[in-house]
């Protein structure tokens, strides 16, 4: 029996969830990979960190056990884990701080899964590389769509293929906002709506301006196109634009408005666009409603495979699923 | 650099589609796996067979080279391959010959991939567990949506979860039938159209009578929700009843007529049902055109995951790539 120890570096509604997704599966990853996962790390925003080589009981965990003073930094360097879970809330215009959380570990020679899209949005290409120089894995299933498998999906089930184009709907909550206001919401209302419902941020700029799609599409074209792109080089236009009018006149030539990413290779330049797109009303596109989502990859021997995401309730364990299958994955590849 | 053999028992369209992908991808499989793959058999219905142990050049490959003396169990017998894969038509009633192919392969200690479904239908456990006992792998990606990934999708991207329901529309005969109708094409039109575009059989009533879509179920019961039921177990109705006044009543409701397929557990007991369902006209199932057709997966830990094949152009060649997908699979579970 292999134990195999967790650090989570952030730890909100995902961590948690996934902690305890992975006391649920205990019994499953033992008969399975001869395994058991442990927690011995975790670190949070403002509570500080705490590392129990033993292993951390996330039932009994409270705030004294905390020490202030071990920050995320502070718990990477100790090394008392062997696969790093970046959990950290995402700044799409940096990638920062998580890229650098994922960075190190991987240069100390530990596993490495990010449900944070950062990282794999601005420097894909240097992380994996390092991953397969220090013989470790990197793995990111959870960066779009959840736990809907999108990455391990292309890598695994249709191998062999050369993709040639991926798009889709890759954005909750601009889907959300949209389908409220056919139904004859405001704007502001659906947008109030969602953050009552918990899947809109404070600002909810990132969703409805197109960068949390287009840095979706950035880091799918990075790992399944092997191309270099930044979420600042996708065509984006946002939803804040569209009227209730632009609906209502959609609806009227029996077509609706849905934000659309699309991203491929072109003369050898990778191009991508985010933008608010006319669809017939019985097309995919279209029957995606509320927080639903898909991804379409097309590739060269298998035409197009189209996975879809369906709506959530909880959001939170689709993500943290996600995370547990990249642990799966890497107790597969590395500890069979 | 390891040589692999293959042995194609039917060769007919996808035999030949997947012989051509073959060399279309040699240079990936030598890069990717250090391996050369190569025909060393083949075994024909009405020409006889041929077995060369340095390798079949199918592009040269003439009638004369056939030996009328070789059918499938002298080829078979010979154990002058590594991967058996069955090509033969299908005998949805019975599961055979394909089902002895299978097992004698198995029993010799090679892999097999299977590209007909009856074996999965009628004899799953029992090859499964026989594949088991003599460590090779046994592989049927093609029985179901042709290349879509359906079994690799479970297995390899939703590790860990528990599959509560499998469902979909996995007849693209009938859904194709269905859409013609819908346009105003009378039901023997609409057969005698697919048979010119080449997917529906001389005999069409399997696909009617919803047999295929039946033998998928079964299949996909087996061996996503470990079960063991038989095609004749499904609760199975076809379209021979549906007439033009039911899809022209339904569209006027808002509605379209579809031929839904759904499985689970009940009380401990596999329940399958293929069955025309009128469905509301802005649904997944509503959109699914011609020879399109999706498979959804519901599980404990992630909810529904739906992967789509949309419509093909030609279809073999998909077929073909679930059968490259497969010798992908055991290259990479057995000879890196």
């Amino acid at each position: 029996m292999k134990t195999v120890r967790i650090a989570l570096i952030g730890y909100g509604n995902v961590g948690k969830a996934f902690a305890e997704m992975l006391r649920r599966k205990e019994e499953y990853i033992r008969n399975t990979y001869h395994a058991k996962a442990v927690i011995t790390a975790i670190c949070t925003a403002t509570r500080g960190g705490v590392i129990k080589p033993e292993g951390i009981d996330t039932q009994t965990l409270t705030d004294e056990m905390f020490d202030k003073g071990l920050d995320a930094f502070a718990v990477i360097e100790s090394g008392e884990y062997d696969i790093m879970i970046e959990l950290t809330p995402i700044n799409i215009m940096t990638g920062q701080p998580a890229t650098d959380h994922v960075r190190r570990a991987l240069q100390l020679g530990k596993h490495v899964i990010t449900a944070n899209k950062g990282p794999v949005a601005w420097r894909y290409r240097e992380l994996r590389d390092l991953a397969q120089e220090q013989g470790v894995g990197f793995c990111h299933e959870a960066t779009v769509m959840d736990g809907t498998p999108v990455y391990n999906l292309t890598k695994e089930t249709l191998k062999g293929c050369r993709i040639t184009e991926v798009s889709g709907i890759f954005n909750a909550t601009t889907n959300f906002i949209l389908t409220e206001m056919e139904q004859g919401v405001s704007f502001e209302d659906a947008v109030e709506e969602g953050r009552r419902q918990g899947f809109v941020e404070a600002d909810a700029s990132m969703d409805i301006d197109g960068w949390d799609a287009a840095a979706k599409l950035t880091a799918l074209m990075n790992v399944l196109m092997d191309v270099e792109i930044t979420p600042l080089e996708i065509d984006r236009t946002g939803i804040g634009e569209i009227t209730k009018a632009d609906i209502d006149a959609a609806r009227k030539q029996g077509k609706r408005i849905k934000l659309l990413c699309r991203g491929r290779v072109e003369d050898g330049k990778p191009v991508g666009v985010v933008r608010p797109t006319l669809v017939d009303e019985h097309t995919l596109p279209a029957i995606m409603d509320a927080t639903s989502s898909y991804v379409t990859i097309d590739t060269d021997l298998m035409g197009a495979t189209t996975v879809i995401e369906e709506p959530f309730e909880p959001e939170i364990d689709h993500t943290a699923y996600g995370v547990l299958s990249d642990v799966l994955r890497i107790l597969s590849d590395f500890y069979k």
